[in-house]
């Protein structure tokens, strides 16, 4: 594998998506072939996939919702993630199976065994290089997400998400960042985005040099 | 559960569907209350799913296609099968696990103990009481399932499979059928609709009284 892996991870509201454009400039200032996309999506098929589970009409079971974003997670791997990172790019990707074990298992309360399971088979056995995980009191990330939300006038199942889910996802995250320190590094997020880049650039300039 | 639970199983051609139906008017002549699906669909997300696994513009991995096809089965048991079981039906399902286990797990080769795994998460264990398995020789199966894909001017990802292929998956049903005898039964399907309706019938009478 030649290229490298970056996977960004946190609750709702921990602005992942903005560093993950940040980092993405970032790199393209210097010359760097990367890609950022996103779970669940980012093939034609993922995109699909994605419409089933953001459809309100559908109320999908909790292990129904594991198994389509384990979908479009493989389905993402084959057709851009192993190809991109074995062609030398850097990979950006917002959200990845951290995300899954964080609130399928610890949110959902799913078995974690299978969880970890079909994680590894969905990313065929693929672990990234370096993992953002965002960190924010679950309160804060809920108001931020929200307004997202009512910004975009998009009404998605979940936005009805309870504090207590949340904060089960968090404990999650942060399980995962104390088990595997060497990939992770937890970001607190509670300032604002220049300064919380300016938390991740140094990380990013010792990891990638 | 206090309903009856009876899948159809086979490779293709094997006139599974035509025989599902008349199980389902034989039951409904009785009067007994049944209810006849299908897999992949029967839901209104599973049937979205289905559609993303027919469509030919995507090329999906042998994982996205066993991800996707549980996630439509995991649908189909919460919104249909376990409560119709729970209300006293007898269901009757044109395919069901065994499918995945021939077709992705002996097919397509895909590890036989993780699709084992998969298959009773999405299922929620759930064990059909009676799976008629619909036996045939490769080539006479693929040469009836083209002319209903003619017939219907129905093009889809399955139609190229090939006959080792099929071979496998023809191995996998009767691996099946001989590893759970109590609740599977091969029926050979080289004779017409009747004759094999004959057979079935009083396999039903048994199991049903």
């Amino acid at each position: 594998m030649a290229g490298f892996f970056i996977t960004l991870e946190g609750i709702e509201g921990t602005g992942k998506t903005t560093q993950a454009a940040r980092i993405e400039e970032w790199l393209q200032n210097q010359g760097r072939p990367c890609l950022r996309t996103r779970e669940p999506g980012g093939t034609a098929a993922g995109e699909s996939i994605r419409e089933i589970l953001l459809n309100a009409d559908y109320t999908l079971s909790v292990e129904t919702e594991l198994l389509l974003i384990e979908a479009a997670r493989s389905q993402l791997m084959d057709e851009v993630i192993l190809p991109e990172l074995d062609a030398g790019k850097i990979i950006i990707l917002d959200r990845f199976y951290d995300s899954t074990t964080a609130y399928q298992g610890y949110g959902r309360g799913l078995n974690l065994d299978f969880v970890s399971r079909i994680n590894r088979f969905a990313s065929r056995q693929c672990v990234p290089d370096l993992t953002l995980i965002f960190d924010l009191d679950v309160k804060t990330g809920l108001e931020r997400a929200r307004k997202i939300v009512e910004r975009a006038n998009f009404k998605d199942r979940f936005e009805s998400e309870t504090i207590e889910f949340m904060e089960r996802a968090r404990k999650g995250f942060l399980e995962i960042a104390a088990s595997e320190p060497n990939r992770t590094r937890v970001i607190p997020v509670d300032s604002d985005p220049e300064t919380i880049w300016e938390q991740i650039k140094p990380i990013l300039e010792k990891e990638l040099k």
